[in-house]
């Protein structure tokens, strides 16, 4: 019983690390397809978002069958719920990384951000993937030393998405109000993306030293 | 044992109401401090969330000790797991109308939005209100007959929030952009939270009737 129960658990982690490669894949693609105006790639984002849905959905199930019939307790009990949480911000990731694409789609052949902004978003995009892969790392090694760095990555997200916010501000913003609009939202886009993936690691962090970290590293 | 049980349960279901409750008064105030550019009611909106944040944590603690040490099983089970994803998705409406109360008072003494766009956003939040009221009756009453309607204001919010985007793009747009960037944000926050929502309510539908709600209506 017990067996059976640690394999299913095991699963659940399994299942997990899984959601957070196709998350960083999709986010990965995403960016090119936004860098890139490539309207094909974005597309791909955008219809395997699908599979992130089915697989939180399956963990879940899978999570609430293991309350159901094993009815864990203490620290099992705590992966469980933590693995809830988890999966619905990998899941949400999955969202943005979506919304990313369909900005591409939407403005394809044009690019979403006008070349003063691109280093920016770039970047951003960057340190996105990083914490999406190292959100992975961690699920699977359980090395809590990697979240102050996750968390100092999103730290430098927010600093990017505050600079947008002063570059349209500026008397040299002159693009089209719409381009405003888009900068807007895959800005905030990205740095909710970046929110999620330190949520988990806070989880994750939680669950193996019986600690919430800090909320903020270096802010 | 399982009256201590049934009224653990209850007592969980109380709290989720209560955090409905804290969540529609917290955006009815924001709306009308985001409307009457009204610095004070702003700040006890996003003072206010602290509390909403302690309860959704108060309550998570009481369902992960319920399935600690009742095991419950079937419909129990399902309505703690439910209760937990719900009071997460309550707990980020409180953060987007502290959002929105945070445009107010950073733009304190104007006005967040231009008067072209203020009868549309005045809509937008008035059926944000109503949705989140009538989510609170809903966790009350188990009437699912209200979960179309809940469904149906969220619709009309998304056709609020292409509008705003339409009128952003017209040649009559002549607002400065950092207004642009606040207008698509407080536009986004409030769609968001229609999403939200809608999330909740088709939780309880699923909790109540043991089956999805199809995901949007007249859409």
């Amino acid at each position: 019983m017990r067996k059976v129960f640690q394999a299913e658990l095991h699963q659940v982690g399994e299942e997990l690390i899984q959601i957070s490669q196709l998350v960083t894949e999709a986010l990965t693609k995403a960016d090119a397809a936004f860098r890139g105006a490539d309207v094909e790639l974005a597309q791909d984002v955008i219809s395997a978002d699908a599979r992130i849905d089915f697989l939180q959905n399956d963990l879940d199930e899978r999570a609430i069958d293991i309350l159901a019939l094993q009815g864990p307790v203490a620290g099992d009990l705590r992966m469980i719920v933590g693995a809830l949480r988890m999966s619905a911000s990998l899941e949400r990731m999955g969202d943005l990384a979506r919304h990313i694409a369909q900005l591409a789609r939407l403005r394809y052949p044009a690019l979403v951000v006008p070349s003063s902004l691109r280093a920016t978003f770039a970047e951003m995009a960057e340190l996105d993937i990083t914490i999406s892969t190292q959100v992975g790392v961690l699920l699977d090694s359980r090395n809590v030393e990697l979240v102050p760095e996750i968390q100092a990555a999103n730290s430098r997200i927010n600093e990017l998405h505050r600079s947008v916010f002063a570059a349209i501000a500026s008397p040299d913003w002159n693009e089209k109000p719409v381009t405003t609009v888009d900068v807007t939202l895959a800005s905030r886009y990205l740095e909710r993306f970046g929110d999620h993936g330190v949520s988990v690691a806070r989880k994750v962090s939680y669950l193996v030293t019986g600690q919430w970290q800090p909320e903020a590293y270096a802010q």
